[in-house]
């Protein structure tokens, strides 16, 4: 038996998020399914965690356990042969240790959240960006950003409330914003994240960045606590996994 | 009556071209619909140039004639409001002379092709991009393009049989290639082009960046003036009309 590491890019509006589910297509039930279609095993794919509906990736991790001897060129070339007429590819597929595994050995994810600032309907990046309208700005954005990072926090203010994890304690390692032409792109790191704290930020951040909130504001939100004093949660169709650092 | 500027941004893949067809969604009749919508008006939309089925519009300009008075903002607006489910948008409507014309008063089409260079997949740039395979180099697609620029030249090599131009002698302003990490961007600029000129050019740069032309050969098929010496034709997904000069 070898352990696979699997590498993946998908595109989060063809699915209803990682995590099978019964009558709905799933990346982890494509996975799974196309691993079937190249060895007639069925073992189960593990993600490095799971993803909504619309949220999209870039390079999620998942490690799979495959009996039939192969390298891993031949791993990803078929996976990727059985994936064709689906939206997610294997990037690659590396022989890892039994130990290895995709959602307790992450170190660090990445997330990216991409946003076009502009008045007109978004076509050639439709589900593939969040758009906004009015006038946006970056330095306030980032300033409020800044109050989250290092240290430990209680994030309970961007904190679905459907969140299973124990607590709502984590440490934010990096909150950056960076500008291009009339994109906005917020990139996140931290070992874990809470159910939707990124689109929770991004959507109290958004309320600063537009004028409606000050950066005083945000930090009374945050140090609330509490979820009601938070802004709206993000469309997902923004959000991408970016990477995983093991 | 007031004579329009639009730019347009459209997705390709969602029209069979620009140029209305019974029974098939062009862009020409999903923006001259928009318009009847909403003015009750029913002006023929008049573009810079046709596209193919699967090119993309980053700034296709087109104009029309409304006797509705409105201010450029609400007949852009507008035109958004009635487009909401289609995969074409009004960037821009500002209102022009009456000799304006978007096809004849052009001075400048400025292309762009986008290549992804990998072996993977597309996902996230399904329909939006060209994938090639293989060791692909910038410098000798660059030199080869090179001998297309400045002056003028017959470009039968890279004209479609169908094509209604008058003659295949044109000039070429500037075909620059650049990359960035696996992405290949060419940028074609003319006064006019041939039918299928960009997608031909592209086609043949593509065997010399892969090695299968020398520049030489290039050079050779271009100055046989006859389409049966050169490259394939690239496909049309990769293909965008990026804007226009007047």
């Amino acid at each position: 038996v070898t352990r696979w590491k699997l590498t993946l890019e998908y595109d989060g509006a063809a699915f209803c998020g990682w995590q099978r589910q019964d009558n709905q297509p799933s990346v982890q039930q494509s996975l799974e399914e196309a691993v079937t279609a190249f060895c007639k095993e069925t073992p189960s794919v593990q993600g490095s965690g799971r993803t909504d509906s619309g949220v999209h990736a870039l390079g999620q991790v998942a490690h799979v356990d495959i009996q039939y001897p192969a390298t891993g060129e031949v791993v990803r070339d078929a996976l990727n042969h059985f994936l064709r007429n689906q939206m997610v590819c294997v990037h690659s597929a590396e022989a890892v240790p039994d130990d290895f595994h995709a959602r307790f050995s992450a170190k660090q994810r990445h997330y990216w959240y991409r946003l076009i600032n502009r008045r007109v309907p978004l076509v050639l990046e439709k589900d593939r960006a969040t758009r906004v309208n009015g006038d946006l700005k970056a330095a306030p954005m980032q300033e409020a950003a800044n109050l989250m990072v290092g240290g430990i926090h209680d994030f309970s203010t961007f904190r679905a409330a459907a969140c299973q994890s124990k607590s709502p304690i984590k440490t934010l390692d990096s909150a950056r914003i960076e500008t291009s032409l009339d994109e906005f792109h917020f990139y996140f790191s931290a070992r874990s994240f809470l159910y939707h704290q990124v689109r929770n930020m991004v959507g109290s951040l958004l309320l600063v960045g537009l004028g409606e909130w000050s950066v005083d504001d945000f930090k009374r939100a945050f140090e609330a606590k509490d979820r009601s004093k938070g802004g709206p949660t993000a469309p997902a169709e923004g959000l991408y996994f970016h990477h995983v650092d093991y």
